[in-house]
């Protein structure tokens, strides 16, 4: 180039990113992972973020609280977890009946959810950036199989997220058991069925020995976001290009992350299959009964909590006009191409 | 940080980038403008791309060609225009009866679509990257409704891209024409019909009053990739840094592009309708003959082409894999919603 070379000496900077997913869960961590190598390759190596698994700086459940009181700079989470604080934390993540990731991502990156959710976030000290989706999830792994909602009544389900609320109305007693104690409470009968993901991350626990019945789809997360928290007072600390390249890394690694639970969870689903997973899809009365329940959910919400109406009204606004939408081109074509011979 | 501040000092750069798309085309440009904003954020105005709109520096099919001379750094374009080069162009965008826009995503980022599209552009001097995707486009506008695929049969129907090889086999007689000139030729009779892209675009062109009939889907774009071409020669003359910066820059506009058309098309369908517009889904015969040309073509291009051949195995695969887990908790799970009063 002609123009004189002006050097602009970007700082070393080292931010520490806890994850609320343990390491075995390889696609959740893995978009903290995809983010911090990028960060690191577009600074040469001077902004570099060290990630740590659930448990290794705080608890898994905890990286909020971390943010605010300073102890990381950094958290990737699924802001679900944390709808006990204020239920609008699930907006960023996944609430029963909502958008798919398509939808989704036009809401939060054209439409008005990032922002609407940054507002939010503000007195957490907390700026969001979508990193990671699990898609459309599995309804999960059960003793027995489902014949119509009364099954639901009684129902030892373990449920992560805000999905509760809503079984709950359909007479389930959610249980929260940590990942690793699962299995064997479903062999002893302590459990009698529980949700993960979908296929790549199900297939690791091996359930379908203890719970053979696979149930499709997760009404409860039609989507489930995962989150790049930042401590707001570290993003105003860096320089323009740093804050940039952090923008710009995570929208990468929100790509990625989808594109791998996508590319994964095929051939899992063809060996959970394989190996005596008995898919099946759940009746259309358990269906009916947990919309209306969604519903009576978000009446009360809107009724009790501000932060939810401000939100809820936005999002369901947008997607009522998406679906509109997306059931004229795409799940037209999609609903061809499932029926052909490929 | 307590580590001593290393300066990397990088070179100012100055790329050209040609669109082959005109500025009306906004979100399709856009994808090239977010691009280029980003690079200039992330580098402090180091590292400038300029974007020219289609005809500024070169024709809008001419970048192919302008990045083999070393004309322009790079491009946005929708590659599949470039089949008479070589049909294997097409993957890298649309082909009739292909992937839809996540499915194409997995392949790209997680499966080995990038790597041997990569493999395929070496000798043209391209790096590609995906940047953008209109989802599931529209059939287009019809003068005439179609009650069946004799109506296909001699329908003078303008058609961009691949999708003409099979229209082709249904008896369709292509036409290229200027986006500037199709509604006078719709007008006039001496077209019967033209595809465009969805909604967002179309409601442009106003074509509802000339030719009202607005089928769905268009079966030769069940989503349509738009790519970042990067001249090899430029590309490898940058720092890793800014190779990186790159990369993220193209996925973060990948994002933002896709999220663009799925918000924006929704309330460009209503105004479509409350203007005219007659929404129709093609008959099923007209789908199933399609079919079963595009596989025709398919057969032919394997024994003719070694570069579609190879691509074609990998990515045939690929999707069968792909709709049989679409169906089951993504499909399942937006076929319920869409029945629902939202």
């Amino acid at each position: 180039g002609t123009a004189p070379a002006i050097v602009h000496a970007q700082e070393n900077i080292r931010w520490r990113l806890a994850s609320s997913f343990p390491k075995s869960l390889d696609t959740l961590i893995g978009a903290a992972e995809v983010f911090a190598r990028s960060v690191s390759e577009m600074t040469g190596g001077k902004f570099q973020v060290t990630v740590h698994a659930a448990g290794e700086l705080v608890p898994a459940f905890g990286v909020v609280d971390a943010i605010q009181q300073g102890t990381i700079e950094c958290a990737n989470t699924a802001p679900y977890y944390f709808f006990g604080k204020d239920e609008a934390f699930a907006f960023d993540c996944a609430i029963p009946f909502g958008m798919n990731e398509r939808q989704l991502n036009a809401w939060m990156f054209d439409g008005n959810g990032m922002k609407l959710l940054r507002e939010f976030y503000a007195p957490y000290n907390i700026i969001s950036f979508p990193m990671g989706n699990t898609g459309a999830q599995m309804g999960g792994w059960f003793r027995k199989e489902i014949k119509s909602v009364a099954d639901f009544n009684g129902l030892k389900f373990r449920v992560g997220g805000f999905g509760g609320r809503v079984l709950a109305k359909l007479g389930v007693v959610s249980q929260n058991i940590p990942a690793g104690e699962i299995y064997s409470a479903l062999e002893k009968g302590a459990l009698d069925a529980t949700e993960f993901v979908g296929p790549h991350d199900d297939l690791k626990l091996g359930l379908y020995r203890v719970a053979p019945y696979y149930y499709y789809p997760a009404w409860w997360e039609g989507s489930a976001q995962t989150t790049l928290y930042v401590s707001a007072k570290a993003y105003n600390a860096l320089s323009k290009e740093y804050q940039s390249i952090v923008r710009s890394a995570a929208a990468e690694s929100h790509v990625i992350t989808q594109a791998r639970y996508d590319a994964r969870n095929p051939p899992a689903l063809k060996q959970l299959i394989s190996e005596g997973a008995k898919l099946r899809r759940l009746p259309k009365d358990v269906m009916d009964a947990a919309f209306k329940a969604s519903r009576e959910v978000y009446a009360e919400l809107n009724d009790k909590n501000p932060n939810w109406k401000k939100i809820y009204d936005d999002y369901s606004r947008f997607m009522k006009e998406q679906y509109q939408w997306t059931s004229i081109a795409e799940s037209s074509y999609d609903q061809y191409m499932a029926a052909q011979k490929l």
